[in-house]
């Protein structure tokens, strides 16, 4: 790579255990969690949830429960007893929750917020919200990473296609470039799945998982592109929407 | 997966990094370091080298340069000042290596031969010694990881793609299983370059970076399926040949 290219990085980080090698070279970090937390949190939004707080512990999410808020959070694919909802984006679509702050834990997907938060800007990225996310990182001129949650610490399939096709549409863009081959494969596996995104993934680790607990609504809502188009980014500790106007 | 499924696991971990997430479930670890320590291990034994003691400091590779013995020392694909040769597999086919016991310490590769050695049956794989690598992994009825060296622990794509095929070839017997998303996308990575692999590979950055060191030859070797048809094996600190006769 030419050390005058002056354009931005857009690079893939696999799982959030591989965060410590990244975390010091990016502005803006796009956290994914197609399955199911991102995905979510894109519907809550869509829906007209006007905050999302996202926490790592269960105690923490407990405590909020005391407070008075409306409290998500799953665990191994389950939702927590004692709790309002999972993670499921259809517990987010209830006219209930309409202008309403929620809580969320989840087992991987909060857990990538709260580390990614004190080293850069954090943007929500899912299937739900791709178009709009990628027109809108086009325009931040900033180095950005997309951090996908993965699985118990793991690489999975569905985020990194969903990073993939970030890194696909901003290096197209001609405005930003990748040195990491995880950045060059996740463009490669999106662009071996993007025209049959579902087919691709039936041999994934999560989405068996998932499939086994009976959620093949939720499975095929969060890979389908683009039901969701807003962004959600984190301010303080609570999530919100971004101001700008960024619907092209 | 059914539960009462008897099949051996195949999985792919990207980088020693990752590593501590896998170890203690497989009994057979193949370190792949394409570019270029395990292709230069392939190409010395098969050339005729007795043995090869594979040490992770440029301290242990000075301590048996005192001893007198031949030591390679590689870091940032260039040769370490003071030692005898780097990885180039080139360096390894000089006719005085025969029935040596050589010493080589590199950047990737050796240190994930260490980190290896205590969690199972280290064996060194390579395009190289694909086929017959494969041929005997498919007959040892053993849980296998293959671990990628990566590049500065992260995930490269030249070992990943070395490491989707023995995935693939083990799957396609039908005697293996995988679980891991990881192991899922090395195999699709693997099938989408097999038919092209310097090709495919010419965007991948380690390439790039030898690339600018001069390195095309040693590059195209590498790349090369099936140039040493040998199997590395640890036996204590040093690498031999595996004594059973495999070579179908």
């Amino acid at each position: 790579m030419d050390s005058t290219d002056s354009r931005k990085k857009i690079e893939v980080c696999f799982s959030p255990y591989l965060f410590p090698l990244f975390k010091d070279e990016f502005e803006i970090i796009v956290v994914i969690d197609v399955l199911r937390a991102t995905s979510a949190i894109c519907a809550a939004f869509h829906n007209g949830v006007e905050g999302l707080i996202p926490v790592s512990t269960i105690e923490e999410a407990k405590e909020y429960q005391e407070k008075g808020y409306l409290v998500g959070a799953e665990r191994q694919g389950k939702i927590v007893e004692g709790f309002d909802f999972g993670n499921s984006p259809y517990s987010y679509l209830k006219p209930e929750l309409k202008g309403q702050t929620v809580v969320l834990s989840t087992t991987n997907g909060t857990k990538s917020i709260n580390i990614a938060k004190d080293a850069g800007q954090v943007v929500i990225g899912s299937l739900s919200n791709l178009d709009v996310l990628c027109a809108w990182l086009e325009k931040q001129n900033k180095n950005i990473l997309c951090l996908c949650s993965g699985w118990q610490n793991k690489f999975n399939l569905e985020d990194t296609i969903c990073a993939g096709a970030i890194s696909d549409h901003l290096l197209s863009s001609g405005k930003f470039r990748s040195e990491e081959d995880s950045s060059i494969a996740a463009k490669y596996l999106f662009l071996s799945a993007k025209d049959n995104i579902l087919g691709y993934l039936k041999a994934s680790s999560h989405r068996r998982r998932l499939k086994n607990l009976n959620l093949n609504e939720d499975i095929k809502y969060c890979l389908t592109p683009n039901q969701a188009p807003v962004i959600p980014i984190l301010n303080g500790d609570c999530l919100e929407l971004v101001k700008e106007d960024v619907l092209l």
